[in-house]
């Protein structure tokens, strides 16, 4: 186990990399934790759980939402928790945005932590604090900025991880590659998707890598005023598509991200698009979608993102190095 | 108009005294702010709200939900509301407390502002950010602490204030006396209910001295650690019985301002128990009620100050001098 002590504006954050599940109880006091997990989880790890005081929540995007955060607060209530209570999300970003948001307003605000147990979760959504919940087809409309005391990461939960959601993971992977990481570009251009299921410590360094360039991020920009918004390359049209289309979060993030990359080809002279599509393909995400214009350019328009009548746009000057672009809604919509 | 501006940890708070609800246009811009009211409010005040987007709530503390909440977030979409939105609550606590939350976790984060109309908001519930909504049963389960922008305070909107608002409003102001404020609490004594409603001047001093008192003490203590607690003197049984007897806010604390003056009495040997009760019977708040022992002491259980089996009680040692003690569960159920 490495651990890595990170100070953000408001609260200090462990990172324990290269953990086991079972490192939580000597960061956690077990009396005083109640575990939010879903029901995949909790049946596949049913060992893991055991002394622990567990809420299980029904798994999927479709259940981020009030309904599932008011009978979260109603068990709380019900299993006395208090203000020493320690909230600890064990599972992939649905779990983890729950319990973030949950612990930032259960009585006005307690300590909690998380166990990534996706890829995507380890190399993304349980970092930097972000959390929320869905409103109709807005994703994140609600939610805060507030960090966790620790992050652990446990490599071994992976084992049980479908295919769908290792390509969710490579969609964010990509995503930092692209933004900031030109090396590591390279690297999953060379490599692909089984070999890092096959070898445990080349993921694991990988985790760590993406979780590192997310975090100094974060770091610079924690409540996404300038270089935080890099994160959002790929996502804004991602957040319009991916409920409305039943997309995976990965799905939605690729044909995002060659969206945007076509953008930047069009208005910056981007010269890698075909690089970035190609090895979006390798790692088994889809490139395009046919989509209803006006549809999804009604939901773009109420994106957090979005400033009156223009777009603060992500496009990528080349692999490695991304800008911020207000692009008119006007342009948006013909591109579209 | 006077302004004073005060740090808190993560905002600067502009402090309006003695101001007009005409000055809000030069503090908000008119186009991208929306004030949030209640139904009373907006008719008491048609004109004051002309040129300004505006939600308008069913008014009461029964309303101070999640499910209203949802309906604010939805009209705010509706809006077009982003994240250069700045919501401002006119209103009593009410208001301010569901202004205060949405503004915390719409968009996870937009700025908002308050113009209290009560003087219970206007002396207490508006300052400090403290925000939230109640789960049933348990008042501000649910919220966060986060300051507002500004607070503007117009004392001539206390005009149309019912006479029970004001004996609200006092409930506050003897709490503060009574904690932190010898002299005031002589003040009190010696003057009457009637006296400050017919007496703007004097209504406006005693507001600006109130609000400073309870800025001081957030300012030292803002996620209420230690000093801020103090503030609750009166308000844990205030809690437990206010929703459950269908009390007043000043009523509920005045109740519990008796009964903790008289746990004082027991434990610290405070000598002016009577003195208490009888500026709270002045100023035309009761200091008795009869309660279910077993129902009360079960949602007193729940209170958010419970740590495990004992509770953090707020004690006087004397008139302007409270303390913070541990108080035993059992005991505490003995002395009801």
């Amino acid at each position: 186990m490495q651990t890595k002590k990170f100070d953000f504006s408001r609260q200090s954050v462990q990172y324990y990399f290269d953990a086991s599940f079972s490192d939580l109880k000597s960061i956690a006091p077990q009396a005083k934790t109640i575990v939010i997990t879903d029901e995949h989880l909790f049946a596949a790890h049913a060992k893991k759980f055991k002394g622990w005081k567990t809420i299980v929540l029904k798994p999927g995007e479709q259940f981020k939402t009030q309904a599932t955060v008011d009978s979260v607060i109603e068990q709380l209530i019900n299993l006395g928790a208090d203000r020493q209570t320690m909230l600890v999300g064990v599972g992939g970003g649905v779990i983890t945005d729950l319990t973030g948001y949950i612990g930032s307003i259960f009585l006005r605000g307690v300590a909690f932590g998380f166990v990534p147990t996706s890829l995507l979760a380890m190399v993304d959504a349980s970092i930097g604090g972000k959390n929320g919940i869905d409103v109709g087809v807005y994703k994140n409309m609600v939610g805060t900025i507030n960090q966790p005391r620790f992050l652990l990461y446990d490599a071994g939960l992976l084992k049980s991880l479908p295919e769908t959601e290792w390509r969710n993971g490579f969609a964010e992977i990509i995503k930092h590659a692209a933004i900031k990481d030109a090396a590591m570009f390279k690297q999953l251009e060379s490599a692909s998707l089984k070999r890092f299921q096959k070898n445990k410590p080349d993921v694991q360094a990988l985790i760590k890598r993406n979780a590192l360039i997310k975090t100094k991020v974060v770091l610079n920009d924690e409540f996404e005023k300038n270089e935080r918004r890099l994160l959002n390359f790929g996502h804004t049209l991602a957040h319009a598509i991916e409920t409305q289309y039943g997309l995976t979060h990965g799905e939605a993030v690729a044909i995002g991200m060659v969206f945007a990359s076509g953008l930047s080809e069009e208005l910056l002279g981007f010269r890698h698009h075909n690089r970035l599509t190609k090895v979006i393909e390798q790692y088994s995400l889809p490139t395009e979608l046919s989509f209803d214009r006006q549809k999804v350019f009604d939901v773009l328009r109420s994106d957090k993102k979005k400033e009156a009548d223009f777009m603060n746009f992500i496009l990528l000057e080349k692999i490695g190095k991304a800008i911020i672009q207000k692009i008119p809604l006007n342009t948006l919509f013909n591109y579209l």
